[in-house]
């Protein structure tokens, strides 16, 4: 139903620009706009049409008025993006153009595309799987060289590849197992057992890899929290100005001058970084001000980096009550943290020997330590150069999952697996055994779509711009 | 010089969309984008491109890593919008991707353009003229129906071909006058003096036709100018706000609530229209409203239209003396007044009376009467008709000049055809015509850019956006 209508949109950025292109695709893509196009004073036939071809030429609106010279090429399927027949009309960016042919196509009889709807086609007619019409919509938001990295690999089906052989290896498991059902009466055991088990411990290992990728790619994708914490005035805001080279926060010596959590994005190295400026840590019965702690706690909780502040001219002693606040609050399974004592400029002569003995009192193995004057931009490279070395980023080619519905799918599959694992080794009946490895295969199936419903496809295409 | 360098742009409207397109253009345009561009895993080689065909394949970054799944086409000179060697190359449509293709083409010997750089080397290369150069700009920029006529006809050429004839006739009477010059000495009169003031009477007509064409031209470019005034509390704010159907403007029954002019388009029936509210008009010491009250004033001098606002409820008296008012401030050689009776909801028996009174007052001839409730939304059908009525459109095949060089070249033109046009009456020596008629040759053809400088040039093209 669907696929029979012609659709299009504007597939270019909003706005006005030199150039802009107009996506037709559908069974009548070609004939509505061969009739709205002329080369010299004559309309293309369908028939003379060249696919892949750029012709040159003016297009008409309704009254047969010029509306532009444009440049149309057009696609027979299915060596088109969609599989259909398509074409793009690369017109003058004005905006009125833009709205103009719209109205034209509209009015011959294409229907306005719905958001995702070209790509969600190409993913009908077969011309990328699921997880790769995903990494369109992934590639087009990144932002960073990383994420950019992720969603060409996951585009290219590096992802799918891995998922279609684990597939097929449960897909053999399946096989023989039920094998084994047919023949249950006579009590035969086709499938060895002890092959069996391995080779579901090398996909249960497979999933639960990609499965904790996840982490990584999702802070890849949208950026590796850091969180900014400490004591009040340590100079927290100050830090966040220097990383951005600007007066993001407002800086004063007044204690608690910060009080939402000021939230900005910075690429190093290709890789995008999220750095959360957060309220001071201190007693107060200031209502506005201790609601910003308790969000400074939460925003701990959900960061990948911790950067601890502490003012290195209160002394040790108070630092170090300061530090152990702060190294009780993270989760050493999944955060790491950099210590600075921060204005180091004002105490030139100590700074080296109060980390050494920071460094005495917890080891070096968990935390970094940096000396710093944020005010100064001393130590700043030292703490890019932290950042860079802290975050342990993935072997270039390996795959990271970066869409929470493929970690879902991956969490229910590994689930599944363990079931069948612990199923085999109770010697628990293999129909329902075979039951939980089906489960497996289900849900490593709705990554790639080959099981999949018009509702998560709907979900999935509406996040998408219109246009793709 | 200038054209040596291959040069590279985003074409597309800045953001994030499905696609982006990037174009290059130049000498090394076709090896190096051939470089970077593979399909099933093999770069092209510059011998294989065939042009105006569309590649679908992989981009190659600097380190040899997939950048994006492309569409690239190339097209050979001179057969490209810049008459040189030219390639489009439409990538997924991230920012990072964008950016990243930029560097590679910069990496690899590519300029990243100036403004307008590719139009420039079009006219450069002939592919168009000055005008139709502009016409460019002004068809990115068209935000109305009437607007984009204009632009599309005047890239089509239909004002270069008028310029063109205009120039072919004195161009042929220079010569005739100049060839007089040659045989000076013998007393010949070659040219007939009749037949050359009837040509030149003809052209000049033409350049001045072409030339008051401005006016009309330049409103429907940039929207036609119409000032709401009137006395205050007349209703001129809730005026606008019903013309757009939106609270723009803050309406109390505050006398001289407006104090800034607040300005707003609205497309009409294709035609872009600017609604200038203004202050109200009367004897105040407060210093800001006073400002106001200069600044209506002005308004009204700028506008096409004007549109008074009367309260119906102060009675025919005082209606009129405000009416006086505002009809001493029109000037009726280019400005058309609407006078409205507003408030009429109030009484509305004595509505049309009181129309039928100010008729009689003023006639109808120059004037438009109209009865209105703003508020209520009575009579504003009516007053659109006017609005679409009273602004004498050209007809649609006439010549618009849109482009105030253009309006000047006119002008300069126009003066020394006047000054051949006296010069031949008074028998003023042939030379001392015949330069006249050199400067009115030379002012027609800076317009299409016959007689040009790189300043000129310069000026114009800076204008465009990047990537035209």
């Amino acid at each position: 139903m669907l696929n029979s209508d012609t659709i299009c949109a504007i597939a270019t950025p909003h706005g006005m620009g030199a150039i802009a292109t107009v996506r037709v695709s559908g069974n009548k893509a070609f004939p509505v706009v061969a009739e709205l196009f002329q080369r010299n004073g004559k309309t293309l036939t369908v028939e003379e049409i060249v696919t892949h071809k750029a012709y040159h030429g003016h297009l008409i609106n309704i009254s047969g008025d010029l509306l532009d010279e444009v440049v149309t090429t057009f696609f027979r399927a299915p060596h088109s993006f969609t599989g259909e027949d398509s074409v793009e009309i690369s017109v003058h960016g004005s905006v009125f153009i833009q709205q103009e042919l719209l109205q034209v196509l509209v009015g011959r009889g294409c229907r306005l595309a719905e958001a995702g709807e070209f790509t969600r086609r190409a993913f009908v007619n077969r011309k990328l799987d699921l997880a790769q019409a995903e990494a369109i919509a992934d590639l087009i938001h990144s932002e960073s060289e990383a994420a950019h990295r992720v969603a060409i690999k996951q585009l290219k089906g590096g992802f799918s590849k891995e998922l279609q052989v684990m597939r097929s290896k449960l897909l053999e498991m399946t096989a023989l197992m039920e094998l084994e059902l047919d023949f249950s009466e006579e009590d035969v055991e086709f499938a060895d057992r002890s092959q069996l088990m391995a080779l579901l411990q090398e996909t249960l290992s497979h999933v639960n890899r990609l499965k904790n990728s996840f982490r990584l790619g999702n802070a890849i994708k949208n950026g590796i929290p850091v969180a900014i914490v400490g004591q009040t005035n340590t100079g927290k805001s100050t830090l966040l100005n220097a990383l951005l080279g600007e007066d993001r926060a407002i800086v004063s010596d007044i204690a608690g001058t910060t009080r939402d959590t000021i939230e900005e994005t910075l690429n190093i190295n290709g890789i995008r970084y999220r750095f959360i400026d957060t309220a001071g840590l201190r007693q107060t019965d200031e209502t506005i001000e201790r609601l910003g702690i308790e969000r400074s706690y939460k925003k701990i909780q959900e960061a990948t980096i911790v950067i601890g502040m502490m003012d290195a001219t209160m002394g040790y002693e108070s630092m170090l009550l300061s530090a152990n606040e702060i190294v009780s609050k993270v989760d050493w399974n999944h955060q790491q943290l950099v210590l600075c004592l921060n204005k180091v400029d004002a105490l030139p002569d100590q700074g080296e020997a109060l980390m050494e003995k920071f460094r005495h009192e917890f080891g070096i193995e968990k935390i970094a330590f940096l000396r710093l004057s944020a005010k100064r931009g001393f130590g700043m490279d030292g703490l890019i150069d932290a950042l860079k070395h802290i975050q342990p980023l993935a072997h270039p080619d390996a795959t990271l999952v970066t869409n929470v519905r493929h970690y879902e799918a991956l969490l229910h599959a590994s689930e599944s697996l363990v079931k069948v694992q612990q199923g085999l080794e109770m010697g628990i009946p293999t129909d329902l055994v075979s039951q939980d490895l089906r489960e497996a295969l289900h849900y490593l199936g709705t990554i790639t779509g080959e099981i999949t419903t018009d509702e998560v496809l709907g979900t999935i295409f509406s996040r998408f711009c219109v246009g793709k």
